[in-house]
């Protein structure tokens, strides 16, 4: 790719606010980068189960293990919220090639009595260990207890934290060190609101040291 | 791929806890999925530049254009946030193929008056608009006014959010309707704690609806 032919354009603070409505959502949701690409799972104190896409799942610590996601307040994926807060605990699958035009429907505004799973055809699964659903198709998949959750002053927005309490993950996927090969198992991401990437590895580099250049590990 | 030959491994509440604290980092750090890879860009009251790799920028709102990233209070990466709350702006900018492995090599523990602008081989660019430098080599990159920080209980862990106010984008990767092409412009991903991979574009997906099937944008 020949940077030079890059001709860069400058989006000024007034531009952003001058954008249309779901222009600057596209926009804006672009900035971050590539994203997670994650079924959260959960099920209500009746037993009516509940998928829905998210590309906010993020790392939040090691020790405890804790992983969190964005909800926003006024979205279809609020019965996400309200069953986490009701049964205490959900399911991260992560989307592979093969479901990921599923995953996207789950997105579509169902009633809360109608099960995305079903609606999307995939299929649930459960453990012994928590009352959430997995999703059956997903390789990589893990179980989280509710642990905190923070109101953002700005906009409303909550991010939900959760301790990982059980992880499966395809055997050939797992490295010595502890680090799993995500691409392995087929995972994607996504960019802005409705882009779906497979990847491709270009290395893998050691630990990062003042004295030493960047170096790939064999 | 052959989803039956991915033998299942499942691991336990126990199993993550009796695990080597590096090994455990890594294992817990691949389970979010593929994150963001971004350069953020701070500088201090007197001038002092620093640059750090960071993995978990996020999208917070678009409207207000928001934009967050979580913090280790215990890393390197504390300068950044020193920075933020010193001068109330920052930078991200997108690292791309040609620049990871310099970008990786930010996240070693250079003292406070080394910027990682010069010893990483990476070159300042400043704006008119706020102080923080830029990354020149980067393609796309934004500028963002610091507005709130929450320390979540849990853990200690930061999460530091910024408006964005201005944004630097190659005119070539700007769909009409806003959304950015960020894999033409070759922003890359990275999975677990060492892992850089491009990525390939499988489909863009319309607005889902329940009563219509998920469908490819043309």
């Amino acid at each position: 790719m020949n940077t030079d032919t890059m001709k860069p354009c400058c989006i000024s603070s007034d531009d952003i606010l001058k954008m249309e409505t779901r222009t600057r959502a596209a926009f804006i949701n672009s900035l971050s980068g590539f994203k997670s690409a994650s079924l959260i799972g959960s099920i209500d104190s009746n037993g009516q189960t509940n998928l829905a896409i998210f590309s906010s799942v993020l790392h939040i610590g090691s020790n405890p293990a804790l992983i969190g996601f964005v909800s926003r307040p006024d979205s279809t994926q609020r019965h996400t919220l309200e069953n986490i807060i009701e049964t205490r605990c959900f399911t991260i699958n992560h989307v592979h090639e093969a479901i990921y035009k599923n995953a996207h429907q789950t997105a579509a505004r169902y009633p809360k009595l109608v099960s995305e799973f079903e609606a999307t055809g995939l299929t649930t699964e459960f453990s012994s260990v928590l009352q959430a659903p997995y999703v059956k198709e997903s390789r990589i998949k893990y179980g989280l207890e509710f642990v905190e959750k923070h109101a953002l002053n700005i906009n409303g927005t909550i991010l939900v934290i959760g301790k990982v309490i059980e992880v499966f993950v395809p055997e050939h996927c797992l490295l010595p060190q502890g680090g799993i090969q995500i691409e392995a198992a087929g995972t994607i991401t996504i960019s802005g609101l409705d882009s779906y990437h497979s990847t491709h590895l270009l290395s893998r580099l050691h630990y990062a040291k003042p004295e030493l250049p960047p170096t790939e590990l064999s």
